[in-house]
């Protein structure tokens, strides 16, 4: 069988993900490493490999080598020269490849450059505006990005709105309407949970902290216990935890230390490792598909029901506590027992800082976000209101006020960056998460474990290798060939729903109310 | 006026620099952070880049601007519509960028990548074979490199031989002859130094060690207190120390904790910092010629003359021991006066390890290791004799045996990535920094600072930046105006000699044995 436009295409996509990674590990320096005044110099770089990039992806060469290995894929098929795997594979993969490129051509290139500009402005922006907690510092970095992030909705000219057209790339065949479905009942449900908690006061009210080297030592202890490999992984400090892949075999977290917040950075590198752990084991190990739609990730939601799987289902759960608060309070936390550190790591109780919000308040976050987005970006919402429309809708949901614009709209760097659309993401993986939860417990039970709690069982017996293989062969290999929704509905057999996760989301309270 | 041919070509420049600052930031990340696992995709990057970078610098449309943009000069200077010093500044640009386009034309496009993938391919062989201290490990890319690099000689096909050939990069004009008449005195006088300091026992015997945070504070208050900006500058760990420059606002240096030298890690600090003021002082900074040949620095000479005389002739000094002794003697450090600290900042005794050895066996580590790299591009050596003939030499010259690889040939990274005919200028930048010496002691004289020692009555008192000064004026801005050797005639009035340097040490020892 002759596969020479299949190669070539292959080649040329490697290129661009040597690229496309080169411009991962600028951002990778730039929230590490890069000393503050660099970043203008640091813009142009990205900027030019922005242009640089979109110029691969848009091209006649790239839509040549397309056409030509979509003609040599027809004719294998029919000759029947690729087995049932490979014709579904490779049709998957020209799919999402001419579907990109459609997008791609139909940006103009000054365009691109100006976002990637605009990022690095607005990002810099940003860290001044907390620095100083003033909004209006970000505010003009923070106009343009809407205005640019508009102009691109109209340029791509999907069958969708503005706001939908921005979350594809993070949310493929997400709408509106259907976001409305899931989130419909946590609106309703969640306040009334809040009202609950409150009631049963459940947040804990000590006030100790850590230092930055213990942390980081139980942070080293935990990603080491859960099978962190050295030598294809790094652990950092950002102001922003995130995670990210630069090469096949290079992976990158970071986390940070939040003085007052003892477990802030132990629970953002739980998150963290979720990401890094689908990417980990992501397709492109087995079959070279590093730089193809089916060696990446297939969403952003399907990201973080990873990311907070191993936070919250894993880190944040009775059984994990039980293992380990001796290594708690051995590093001088007043922590005598299993039940003080899962009180601790489960406070529930609403604050202001999503990042650092319990599972509960968490929905609430994310929905006062995405209203304020769609707002900005199609209902006529001006970013001068936006810290004021930020704050009421805090005081009406949660019941919390921002004293300033740094535990306000400045917390999050989404924005910053012009990312508009990946908010619901979080709360869909929290769904994602639960849903996966509730599969996953059932084939433990068929394996023998414990019928009231198997996942919980694996974990305090230190076996969260046995969860891990399962997601290792349910969830991380499957890539772009479905989306997240699709692949929930195979592997649980249900669409997705918010059921499970409030369902998880009782039983915890119960449970803690219980204990407490 | 107009500039238009001018402005293209500086357009032209900037971008070029900015993908070459990407492979600068890719370096540094590579020897920072990256997990050894990515070695194999980060030199597919830093090929991919280096080809992109050949073709630019290379390419008939450089050509063409370069061209139209002299035409312009030649028109604009009979006209008279540019001033004496502009003049100046752009024949010199245009005289250098055409002699690197030469260079770059008469290379195989195809020889620039495979270099760059033996350099990444070397440089991670050469970690393994340190490891395990097992020169065989390293061999087949040192082989590799070795003959890639004499093809480079071949194809560049200049009026020098292979060696001087790849040392142009380094040190522009450099010849084999010319080092020889400065090499040759230090060849004779430094073993008869070496005998001499052999009888007076100057190396002190202590035993102790800091512990790696507190070695990390010393050099974070040396930088402080030499004026360190915070806001473009980074201080990071690397196998092996070095600085690079990845941005106008962006300057980036390493270091390194060994154990059981508990000076080591400062020196190398002072030594790195000593780089990056030299690259803060050039003229991009108010010229915008962070692009342009006379932004950059003339040669590894003159740069190593800068880091040498941060090292040495400050933090080595006897002024600098007697104001910061008590920092060592709070840290922990069985230092009790000036004198202590002054003596183990000197031990003046030959050890196996260049960036560990004192300021007089140093020159012989670098006469071992120019006699070697000839021989293996031009006298036949072949790779696999290097580990023998090495300790063979390192006998002859020193007195000393490596016991292993590891102390042996692969200290340095240097022929890991194929780097031949730079180590002459670490001992070019002793002279040079001793000859700079002399003339900056004479202007602080005039100064009316102290007759006897006016460079040490500045660091006594914490008046490093008076030196700063001098070199900001002197040394630092002139970039690629000149050569080494000019600027040392410009400065100092005389040419490059081996006097200065060989009296300052005979003056040392002798301060060192009179205080002992």
């Amino acid at each position: 069988m002759s596969a020479l436009a299949w190669q070539r295409l292959g080649d040329y996509l490697r290129e661009t993900q040597l690229l496309g990674s080169i411009h991962s590990t600028l951002y990778w320096d730039q929230n590490t490493r890069m000393p503050p005044e660099g970043s203008s110099w640091r813009g142009e770089q990205l900027s030019l490999l922005a242009k640089i990039l979109h110029g691969r992806q848009s091209n006649k060469h790239f839509e040549t080598l397309l056409e030509r290995a979509k003609i040599e894929f027809e004719h294998s098929r029919k000759e029947g020269e690729l087995d049932q795997e490979q014709v579904l594979a490779r049709s998957k993969n020209l799919e999402l490849l001419e579907q990109e490129l459609i997008r791609q051509k139909r940006l103009d290139p000054e365009l691109i450059g100006q976002i990637a500009s605009a990022k690095a402005y607005g990002y810099n922006l940003w860290q001044q505006a907390r620095a100083s907690s003033d909004f209006s510092i970000f505010l003009p970095a923070l106009k343009r990005l809407v205005s640019l992030r508009k102009e691109q909705a109209r340029q791509l000219n999907e069958p969708r709105s503005c706001w939908e057209t921005l979350a594809q790339p993070f949310e493929p065949d997400l709408t509106k309407s259907r976001l409305k479905e899931l989130f419909d009942p946590l609106r309703k449900r969640l306040p009334e949970l809040l009202e609950k908690i409150r009631d049963l006061e459940l947040g804990t009210n000590s006030s100790w902290d850590l230092p930055e080297s213990i942390q980081q030592e139980l942070c080293d202890r935990l990603l080491n216990d859960w099978g962190r490999d050295h030598s294809i992984t790094c652990l950092a400090r950002s102001p922003h935890p995130f995670s990210t892949t630069l090469g096949p075999k290079d992976f990158r977290l970071t986390t940070r230390v939040v003085p007052g917040q003892p477990l802030s950075c132990f629970l953002s590198t739980a998150h963290e490792w979720g990401h890094s752990l689908y990417e980990q084991g992501l397709l492109f190990q087995t079959h070279q598909w590093f730089a193809w739609p089916l060696g990446q990730a297939t969403s952003m939601a399907l990201h973080e029901s990873q990311s907070l799987f191993w936070e919250n289902r894993i880190a944040r759960s009775r059984a994990f506590s039980e293992r380990f608060w001796p290594f708690f309070e051995k590093a001088g936390a007043p922590i005598k027992s299993g039940s003080d550190l899962w009180h601790e790591m489960n406070p529930l109780k609403p604050s202001l800082i999503r990042v650092e919000a319990d599972e509960l308040s968490y929905g609430i976050h994310i929905l006062i976000r995405t209203d304020l987005e769609i707002s900005l970006l199609e209902e006529g919402l001006s970013v001068e209101e936006l810290p004021s429309e930020w704050n009421r809708r805090y005081k009406d949901l949660l019941g919390v006020v921002p004293a300033n614009d740094y535990e306000g709209c400045l917390q999050d760097v989404h924005w910053s960056e012009g990312q508009f659309g990946y908010f619901p993401s979080y709360l869909l993986g929290h769904l994602i998460s639960a849903q996966f939860s509730e599969a996953m417990a059932k084939e433990l039970m068929n394996l023998g474990l414990d019928q009231d709690d198997p996942i919980g069982t694996c974990i305090l017996n230190g076996k969260e290798s046995m969860i891990l293989s399962w997601l290792r062969k349910e969830i991380h290999p499957h890539g772009r060939q479905m989306n997240a929704e699709a692949l929930v509905e195979k592997v649980t057999g249900s669409p997705l729903s918010s059921k499970p996760f409030l369902s998880y989301l009782e039983k915890k309270i119960e449970m803690l109310s219980i204990d407490s």
